[in-house]
């Protein structure tokens, strides 16, 4: 295809999606989860195609690993099984018994008598969600994109693309019969051309949401001209202040770099006031240190720490306060004050979970307000920064940005709202100086 | 100054204004208040000095005026005199007077005996504003900057540049007598180059809002690496359906594009159902023409109005239903159905604001909710489309944007959320199958 055939693809494929948006849009919670069971019944009656077209994409992600062009984790997170569909058909049952967030009122104004403003949540329209290797999330993804009444555009990896393909054929099958309208409320994108293509369709699509790596995420943010939802590091910071309790600093620091290292909201730099007892921070990085954690630690913690030689400590680098390991590795700094470890944090950290482990309450309140950004939390470990553990039901990302929605982000993160004003025929002429008066009642 | 120097003159700008908004942030409503007062009074107390310095932007405007450079409605906008600063003193009182949106608890959750997860409201950080010409929009953003608790850099116009200066002087003075911390809360930058960079500081800047021309608008779209909140465009359209009262169409078209054409919420485009009166539609027209109104009419509407050959009517082309005149021009189309009228706006509008004309309650309901715009209205004027009319108390501007803010943003566009979580010292480890399970109870 030439480049303006594909163009004139996508321009169709989301004038479709739009048309689609607006009929879904209007959908009634009912025929929404009436949908979304129809799914959850059409992936379990499918799981023979769906793990074929899997084997497919299975075999080739052999030869990818082979030639080194995929790792080892991501192969597998291609991979479907039984348990795993019946997984997605939950995911669909599950999103709709959550709570419709669409068409609430936020907010409701009586301007004057017969003029009677509202403030009503709705869907965004159309949002790109662009995502690696797991195939699960073209269902994860359509099903929160339901439920919220948005049209849906996805683009997976390669490496997932006969599984993806079947998935999404599943869907808009489902969509079809219950009205032909809604069927383009879900397409995939096919090519990285066409990705590049839609992220400059300001006019025409709403959001964008990329998932994945931070290079990924990065190049998205830099070419969109749509605005973006996401995050693309979570360098979380863990800091032991000099009134905390043993016992908590223990857990929570330990939960913080080893329940999942390898993700967003594992913490990476432990921040430790100069009169924390050297003791109980010797303890912790021992417990690390038999996790199989390296510890990288600044001079003055390598100072506090001579009388412990157990451990076995690496130098701290600049560079060290700068990274997301998501590995088995812990970065220490000693601070003179609470001061220094909120200023550490809002130079170094990526805005994401930052938590204070005191018992000074005052402190901590003053921790949790200096402190910018999405999660701040006193005497927790930063790994409940979760849609799930947050109780959100879903997840559908999560934002360090810090407009429309940040954190874990759930069905809320996919509406915004429309004003609707109720009015008798007037004109704004009517009021003003020597006029009527606007009432700016609530009404209740 | 080479490139590089300005860059690290703006990267120390912009970094002291982060290290100011995390002062502010937490600077509570009364003493927020204090400083808006404080800046009411040095504004009233000034006013000699600014209109010196408003004297020399007037005469450099002149010139600019005689070499075609300058218009001559931008130039009196650049004009300040003692009923104006007034004027922005009491809006800094006005300000003062609204409720602080910063510091809210939206939600509550108990995860846990022990561990409550409260969603608060907070300032975003650090915001651009660009704007043209009118130096009170200088004390306007300032004022809703403080009290939402955001440091702001302006970049407003080289006409007013010497306004501006000693307004931005004035408010920096009075944050300084407040709290040195605070005097970079507010600082203007110079020159276009500046904010070339500023616009792709992604890490650095958390927002910015562009006020001005369309060009300026989506300039800044184009190249903008950080969220940007604004409209281009304000494309409005008055639906005149079929079962329309005669008086209600009148006084809301009229109103619609009389009552300030220059301005985004006024209509451009009218639509009218085949079925609508030719009569009414007659009279609507004639009283338009008389105001001064060119009338672009469809093929379909000159048939409508051969009986009235009073009406001086121009056959409409294509481009006329994607231009926002701002101006005493007005197109009109007969429609077939309220379908025809809704798919004609879906494609057409610019999302700002929408509004039918009918007796048909059904129907508007389905308009409203079919329609894809910040503003859906019943028999009323767009032009009720503004933050004062809504009851906002302020507005920072018009936002035809689907994420974060809709439609007319007061000082709640202005904040975003972020999560504190209270533990006693919990890490996840201890919840999942076999071990605890969350709670997830609303905290009231």
């Amino acid at each position: 295809m030439s480049s303006s055939q594909v163009s004139s693809a996508i321009h169709q494929q989301v004038k479709q999606a739009r048309e689609a948006s607006l009929v879904l849009a209007n959908l009634d919670n009912f025929h929404k989860n009436k949908i979304l069971h129809k799914l959850a019944e059409a992936l379990r009656e499918n799981s023979v195609v769906i793990l074929a077209e899997n084997a497919r994409d299975m075999t080739e992600a052999g030869t990818m690993l082979e030639r080194g062009k995929l790792s080892v984790s991501a192969r597998n997170r291609v991979l479907l099984n039984h348990a795993k569909i019946e997984q997605m058909a939950q995911n669909c049952e599950s999103v709709a018994a959550l709570q419709d967030p669409s068409g609430k009122i936020i907010q409701a104004t009586r301007l004057d008598e017969g003029l009677d403003l509202y403030r009503v949540s709705c869907p965004i329209g159309v949002i790109l969600v662009i995502f690696e290797s797991r195939p699960d999330v073209v269902i994860q993804i359509s099903a929160l994109a339901l439920k919220s009444g948005n049209a849906v555009i996805l683009k997976g990896g390669k490496e997932a693309q006969n599984s993806n393909s079947v998935l999404a054929g599943i869907i808009r099958d489902t969509l079809a019969k219950s009205d032909n309208a809604l069927e383009n409320a879900v397409s995939l994108a096919e090519s990285r051309d066409e990705v590049a293509q839609l992220v400059k369709m300001s006019a025409e699509l709403d959001l964008i949401i990329p998932r994945g790596s931070k290079e990924l995420i990065q190049h998205i943010h830099k070419n969109a001209e749509v605005p973006v939802l996401g995050h693309a590091d979570g360098l979380c910071h863990v800091y032991l202040d000099q009134a905390a309790d043993e016992a908590k600093s223990i857990e929570v620091t330990l939960d913080a770099k080893l329940d999942y290292p390898a993700v967003c909201n594992a913490a990476e730099t432990l921040l430790v006031h100069q009169k924390y007892p050297n003791q109980w921070l010797a303890e912790i990085l021992r417990k690390m240190q038999e996790a199989g954690v390296e510890l990288r630690v600044c001079r003055e913690t390598r100072k506090r720490l001579e009388r412990f030689p157990e451990l076995k400590l690496t130098t701290a680098i600049e560079e060290d306060w700068t990274m997301e390991y998501t590995d088995l590795i812990i970065s220490v700094k000693s601070v003179k004050s609470a001061e220094d470890a909120v200023i550490h944090i809002n130079h170094f950290g990526s805005k994401h979970t930052e938590t204070i482990v005191t018992e000074n309450s005052q402190l901590a309140e003053w921790f949790m307000n200096m402190v910018d950004a999405a999660g701040v939390f006193w005497n927790a470990s930063t790994r409940f920064a979760d849609g799930f553990r947050y109780g959100l039901g879903a997840e559908i990302g999560v934002s360090t940005s810090k407009t429309h929605a940040r954190g874990p982000v759930g069905l809320e993160g996919l509406v915004i709202y429309k004003y609707k004003l109720y009015g008798n025929g007037q004109g704004v002429g009517r009021y003003g100086h020597g006029k009527r008066d606007f009432l700016h009642e609530e009404i209740t």
